[in-house]
This record gives C-alpha cells, structure tokens and sequence, in this order.
C-alpha cells in the first residue's frame, strides 16, 4: 500500500492505495505548511493501518529535484507564503519514516498518464495542465525529463499580435509569456469573466485556442513527442480539444510529416485518460518508484 | 577504424579514423545522390584499406528516424532535388557492407559535444546550429531525444515586432518562424548582406542576439539544458555570443534560478568545443555506436 499527495497552491490532494481503483482519497485546502503537511500526515497514517511502504509526492514549485543537492526534496523560491525553502520531502519522511518520491505535480500527472492514462506505452509524450497557471511535463525516450532543475513551459514566448490582443498579459515574471496570455487568471483578467463563465460561442475561445496551439506547435518542434495530452481547468471546457488541432495544423502547415500530425490530430492532442486524477495518481507512482528503488538498493548492500 | 560522412544540403564532408585526433577529412560539393555518394563511398574505401568497421552518418533532413520503419535510413520530404525518399543508410551499407549508424547531423554535432566537445559528462544539454537553417539535438538523461521523427527546433514561432522589423521572414512554410526570421539567409535577404559582410557594430546583430535569445529562453523553459552550444556559420561571428547572453538573462528575468542561469551565463552560452568538426566527429560517435550494437547482438546470438 502507497501513499500519494498532489500538493497545488490552493489545495492538497491526498491518497492512499494500490491503482487508480484502489484509491482511498482526501482533499483539503493548502494554508501553512505546518498545518497542510500535519493534515496530510495524518490522512496517510489513518488510511494506512500502518502498512504504508512509500510515499510519492507531486508539487507545486519551483522545487529541488537534484538527487545529490542537499535541500533535493525542497520547495525553493516559490511566491507561496510559509513555503519558500521548506523541506517537503524531508518532513513526510521523518514523520512516516517510509521512503519519498519526490517531483513536480506536472511530471507526476505525466507519469499517472504513462502508466494508466492515455500515454500508456508511450516513450514520448508531452502532458501539460492549463489552469490557474501552464505547466508541462516531457517523457523523453521513456523516462521523465528534469534537466537542469525542471522545465517551466507556461513561460515560453509566443507572437502576441497587440493590435488585436491588446491585453499585456499576467505573468508578474515575463508579462506576456503564454502562462501570461492563456491562464485561467489571464482570461479572468482579460475578459471579466472565469473560464467557466465564457460561453462556448464567445471570441475569448478562438484567441485562447490560438495561443495554446502555438505552444504546443513550439513543443511538437522540440520535443517531438508521440501524443499531448492536455489537463487542467481551462480544458474541461471541452470544445477547446478541436479549436486547438485547427489552430496546430495551420500553425504547423505541413512541415511536420507524420501521419499523427497530418491526419490524426484527433488522437494527437488528447483529454487525459485519468481526467483530474493524473496527478494524485502519479504520485502514487512516484510512491511506487521510491519503494522499487529502496529495494534495489537493499539487495545491493546485501550482495 | 570508423568512417564518417557529414551530410550537409550543399557539401559533404568525409572521414576515417579513430578519434579527432586521429581523423582523415575530406570534403566535396553535394550534387546528385549517385555522385554524391560514389564520391563518399570511394574515399572512405581508399582511407581505410578495407578495415573499416562500421559507418556513421549525420544527415540534412527530414529523415526516417524509426528503427522499426522500412525506410529507415532515408531522407524523406526534402526539397532538394533527386534526394527525396531516399535510401542513404540502405546504399552505404550495401556499398562497404559494415554496419551503419545514421541520425540528423544536429543530433550527430550533439553527439560528438558530448564525447569529445564542450559538453563532455553533460546528462542534458542542447547543441544548436545558427547558419543557412537553424536547427537543434537534445540531449536528455543521456540519451539523443527523437520522439515521433526528430526535432525541427528552427520552426518553433516567437515574438516579432513588425513596427521593429517589417521583414516577413524566409521560411516558405511559416514565415517568420525563428529560422525564417534569424538565419543566414534570412540576414542575407533582409540586410542585403550575408552575416559574413555585416560589422560588429551594425543593428542586424541587437536583433538576431534578441531573436537566438527568444528561442534559447523557450528551450531553457522547455528542454531545462545544463549547458547551450552554439554552432554554425553565423555564430561564427564571436561577438554574437555576448549579446545573446544578456538578452537571454532578460527574457528569463530571473525565473528560473539556478546559477548556471543567474551568474554564469558565460559558461552556459558557449561555443562548440570541437569548432566546426562537431558533426563529422558525431557521425564518428555514430559509427561506434552502431559497430557496438553489432557486437552485442552478436554476443546474444551466440549465447
């Protein structure tokens, strides 16, 4: 049995479990981390009779990825009050005393994607979230990439053609990078009006459609990945998927000859197969990962 | 001993030998594929006195990348005349009968940085060509990124200010993509001077540092690279380098915050180590690894 939290700015997500079908699970509001990460604990113990082998955990950020850093497992220089350079990983271990998986909320959705989503098989695949903010997490030749520190794809820039958009864009960082221009908090702030609130047939969709398409045309340039499957707030208004495969295709014009991009859009740019789970569930994998790999290393020292 | 062949859309450049220090080159222009090619056969015939292990080959593009594909090997959608689908592994290996390794010349010049250049024990870098395209090979976790074909880096669109520069762009399939607004030719055509002709002092430079900078940002935000090498004709103007670097600094405004970024650009923007031999000693790497992989699916055979 695994234990798994999805830790986002304004909520926790927590679960405990064996597969998206055995999953018990808890949400509560993200206020200090003193108090977010008790309520957490506490969840995990409660669920787990004690049973519990890991914990996975996917988060917010910016964080600490780097397996040799001495604050790996970090929350760094987040804007979040209480949060900067809070040791997450290091607190659930010494409270749970399990092994801790530990990456980005966006590459745990990835890696619940690849393992029961609409990845599955995948060695390539981009998954990104567009909601409160536009993050991405790349699967390269099967494994999660991390680089450096960790990509932060919402910050790209695009062509912002201001006579026609003359919204200066939100990002406090680059203003009107895409994470800037297509938010949920940058429609908001545009229109007046949440996401959710834009009808169908409103100008704000063919505008939204066009700058995410041209992200992901940048991200099929770069990545080149077999699938995107996009996640998050902004795409549960579902009539977005078709808007941004026209747009995509125009973008890309030919350029690109594959057959996935050429005829098969539709099962190119994709909704996630585990729908607003992709990230509790991967960090349940993460859960997994850490586990495997205490058990690699105790069979090491034991040779 | 390895032969190599460098496959450029206006010349060719060959070799053999073990290592770059020990390289015998040759190089001719790129015409038809059966001269071309008769011509790279007989050389690497005539070096090696028939003790050549295995070939490899960094190719223009596009080309079939999938190792499952029955035209693997080929050169496919290319505008250049009588090299459409064509089979240039399959007449290599036919011709010198040894194994061949075969992948773009980008993804070859990043392989040769990695083993012998500037990006040697580097698990994530990215190596980049600035000259009559723009194109790019990852690196991830160690390994060459292909995905679903290979990346077409110089495509990805970013900002352009028309009011600053009206020039439409080259590219003939989207116009001012950052090939079509910061190439060779695209310098050429809007200066009316190639980039060879334009001093260190003319605006051209400003602009193209701020358009290289512009996609070096959205590959920092999307690839997270440990390090970014750039090569090709027009970096061999050396002051572009410097004003990249600062450019770059202000469009990521300090988001991402790892040093590398913050405090040692210098180190992080860089120049090949290998000069302008990047992608033959690649095509060398490539020769190596496929006489590897021989050599272990012969070991399996025998087991």
């Amino acid at each position: 049995m695994f234990g798994a939290i999805e830790a986002g700015g304004t909520k926790f997500v927590c679960a405990v479990g064996t597969s998206p079908d055995d999953l018990k699970l808890a949400q509560f509001p993200t206020s200090s981390p003193e108090a977010t990460i008790s309520g957490a604990i506490e969840f995990l113990r409660d669920q787990s009779d004690g049973e519990l082998k890991a914990v996975g955990i996917g988060s917010f950020g910016p964080v600490d990825l780097r397996l040799n850093s001495p604050t790996f497992g970090y929350i760094t220089s987040t804007p979040k009050s209480g949060w900067q350079n809070y040791d997450f990983a290091g607190a659930i271990r010494t409270a749970l005393s399990v092994p801790v998986g530990f990456d980005t909320d966006v590459n745990a959705a990835a890696l619940g994607e690849a393992r029961w989503g609409a990845a599955q098989s995948l060695s390539d695949f981009l998954y990104l979230t567009i909601g409160t903010g536009i993050g991405g997490g790349a699967v390269v030749n099967g494994r999660v990439l991390h680089g450096l520190l960790h990509p932060e794809m919402g910050h790209i820039r695009i062509p912002h053609d201001f006579n026609h958009d003359p919204y200066l864009g939100y990002c406090p960082f680059h203003g009107d990078c895409l994470e800037g221009l297509a938010s949920g908090p940058a429609m908001q702030q545009r229109w007046g009006e949440s996401p959710e609130g834009l009808p169908a047939n409103h100008p704000a969709w063919a505008l939204e459609a066009h700058y995410l398409a041209l992200g992901l045309a940048n991200w099929v340039c770069t990545l080149s990945p077999r699938c995107i499957v996009l996640g998050g707030g902004v795409m549960q208004q579902h009539w977005l998927f078709e808007m941004i495969r026209k747009d995509l295709s125009q973008s890309l014009n030919g350029y690109v000859r594959a057959k996935e991009l050429m005829e098969n859009l539709d099962r190119y740019v994709i909704p996630p197969g585990l729908g607003n789970r992709s990230g509790i569930i991967g960090a349940l994998v993460l859960a997994e990962q850490a586990y495997q790999k205490q058990q690699e290393l105790g069979s090491l020292r034991r040779k």
